[in-house]
């Protein structure tokens, strides 16, 4: 394959041709390392997981939805370690190409994914979300991603991580495409979506991105108000402040990962590069009062939420704080980064929620994405409004 | 390089041909590869250290003695990942055969130089020791192997870990060709070395190994005693228990480590199996409190056992709890062997004392080593002594 973007794993010569007549006959798309596919090893960003794995006995549902409808799987694409990234650095198998953010990063952890649907390399692809893992990605590279409600989509052939956040979405450049794709995963049409009547913009969710980024997305953010109907800007968090949230999501995902990952971890004693087994061993340490106290935390945030997300309402944030990282950061910086990042993300993650990176700015000529999020169920809205926003508003550059 | 035992370093063709007419003339020697060679990169058993450092300058003077007084270096040896393992299980580069235990580790970090020197690969090897990866191994392959007095030999030219600890030792199968490496080495005669008169043993240490090593090595030392002159079994710590001594060091060497280590981790993200970041992160996470509060304790142990290791006093322990354990242990199990290892080789670390292995019986067909320790700067009386155990006592097996 002509991959000038490093997005596909050279390890896997895995591809699917598509039903010869379904609704997406013609398109291509690429699948994550983290889905199986029958007969090829599921790789998930290790070269130690793939030595130590036999091949799939089948083919992840999702991927075989795609392929039935039609679409052409032409290869796997790198992932984060594991899924446990947010900047796509691979130490193992190198940095996939941002292509339209020339020495940064694409985003992780479905790095291969994100920059092969940027770089046209496919037409769209699939990635997994457990904390950001579509949203980031999306947001760095320029492209429309969605992270669904969480529990939609099978994730049977799926390495999973975090149960409790684990879901799968998909990238594409094109609104109407990537709705295409939610017609065909999620069973819907959306013409008969319910469309969005007032727009919160998350005035909490804004302060926490770097001013230049907030500045390039607010007018986006007034723009899709004004489309909708009405709007309001308002901390979307009213109780406690956002940047509470993230402690608590990640005591709940790092000891579910560790759950997820520690025996074989433990068996193996695996190659990571340094910051995956930081991420790793901070999930370890996690105890049960700290975990007990977390699920509290996350269950009154959507008791709370749940009240503000009315069926027509969605909700305007900063997908990431910033544009995408330059390549070969500190891990010291990567750290205080993610952090900042997490603090956004969390808030899909917190209350299940489906979140869709519209690519409407730019800041410094890197791109810089703004998120549509509403409440658990609603993915056909955010959706079909995608499409509309794509139709009506072009980005001032 | 005939190498069956996986001993010797793929990634480098180091070589240097001895003077010709030196005392060490015909024999054979490698060295582990923490120490420079000119024109040669360092790999310190990390593929992303090799790949990030340049050719070395210079050849370390310690290896320069060795090829200055006739002896071919033939080789460099596989390590743990910056000398930071106990077991010799390289994630990168494989674990190096145990010649004398079937199946089992040859231990680390001076891995690959223990097994080299068992196996016969070589007549002798450099490898050193910060918290026992000099006579961990050769306790484990059944070998002589000393760590020499803290601060006498000098470490320039070789890749540093924790300097209030890190020494250069070496390893052989006889005891005379041991003892001839150090008059190389430490520019001393042998002959005019102190005897001792007066043997520990170490009930306390004893107390540590699992009964089957206690038991094998305990006729060993009463037979040491008996050569010396007297001997008495006594606590060699009576203030506090040996078990407190370990978690000081750990908290010095960790700490120091990562003074070390860590700029170079921050920069580059490196890959390291899951067991060395997690030590890594321990010592990264040493607060100023914890070190003073450990360099305070070390203080006062040497000023207590200075009283008692009296300069013709020997002290008899364990070297390690246990023979060589298996390879591929999981990582929970590693960490427990490793505390109860360093339990014992904190002894001489505290101290700054020189500790020799006397390759002097077998549990269940494996070696176990016995230890003689001393003040500081006795080596020279240590290594004589080696020798006269060599040739008045056989194992019995």
């Amino acid at each position: 394959m002509n991959d000038p973007l490093n997005a596909f794993c050279a390890h896997s010569t895995a591809r699917l041709k598509g039903a010869p007549a379904g609704p997406l006959a013609g398109f291509t798309f690429a699948a994550k390392d983290l889905f199986d596919i029958e007969g090829h090893v599921t790789g998930a960003g290790n070269p130690d997981w793939l030595r130590l794995h036999a091949p799939a006995a089948r083919t992840a549902p999702v991927v075989q939805r795609l392929v039935d409808a039609g679409a052409d799987m032409v290869g796997k694409t790198h992932t984060d370690e594991l899924s446990r990234g947010i900047f796509g650095e691979n130490a193992h198998y190198g940095t996939p190409t941002n292509p339209n953010a020339p020495g940064r990063v694409s985003g992780g952890s479905s790095s291969g994914s994100a920059a092969a649907v940027a770089g046209g390399l496919v037409d769209f692809a699939l990635g997994t979300d457990t904390g950001g893992s579509v949203r980031i990605p999306a947001s760095f590279c320029g492209i429309f991603g969605i992270r669904p409600t969480h529990g939609r989509l099978p994730l049977e052939g799926m390495v999973a991580q975090a149960p409790s956040f684990d879901t799968i979405g998909w990238f594409a450049r094109d609104a109407h495409l990537l709705g295409r794709i939610g017609e065909i995963l999620l069973g819907a049409d959306l013409k008969s979506a319910k469309r969005p009547r007032h727009v919160i913009v998350a005035i909490d969710a804004f302060a926490i991105a770097e001013p230049a980024t907030a500045d390039a997305l607010l007018p986006a953010a007034e723009r899709i108000a004004a489309l909708a109907g009405t709007g309001e800007k308002r901390a979307l968090s009213q109780q406690v402040p956002l940047g509470d949230w993230f402690a608590h999501q990640r005591a709940i995902q790092g000891r579910e990962a560790w759950a997820t990952f520690g025996d074989w971890i433990d068996a193996h004693n695996p190659r990571f590069a340094f910051e995956i087994s930081d991420n790793f061993l901070r999930g370890m340490q996690v105890d049960d009062a700290t975990l007990a106290a977390a699920r509290e935390f996350q269950r009154t945030r959507r008791m709370e939420l749940m009240e503000v997300l009315k069926p027509d309402v969605i909700v305007c944030l900063p997908t990431a704080p910033f544009s995408a990282a330059p390549v070969g950061q500190r891990r010291s910086a990567m750290w205080a980064r993610r952090t900042a990042i997490s603090t956004l993300t969390t808030i899909a993650g917190t209350l299940g929620a489906p979140q869709l990176n519209l690519p409407l700015a730019h800041v410094d000529g890197l791109p810089v994405g703004l998120s549509i999020l509403a409440r658990p169920g609603a993915d056909e809205m955010l959706l079909a409004f995608a499409r509309e926003v794509a139709d009506r508003m072009t980005e001032d550059r």
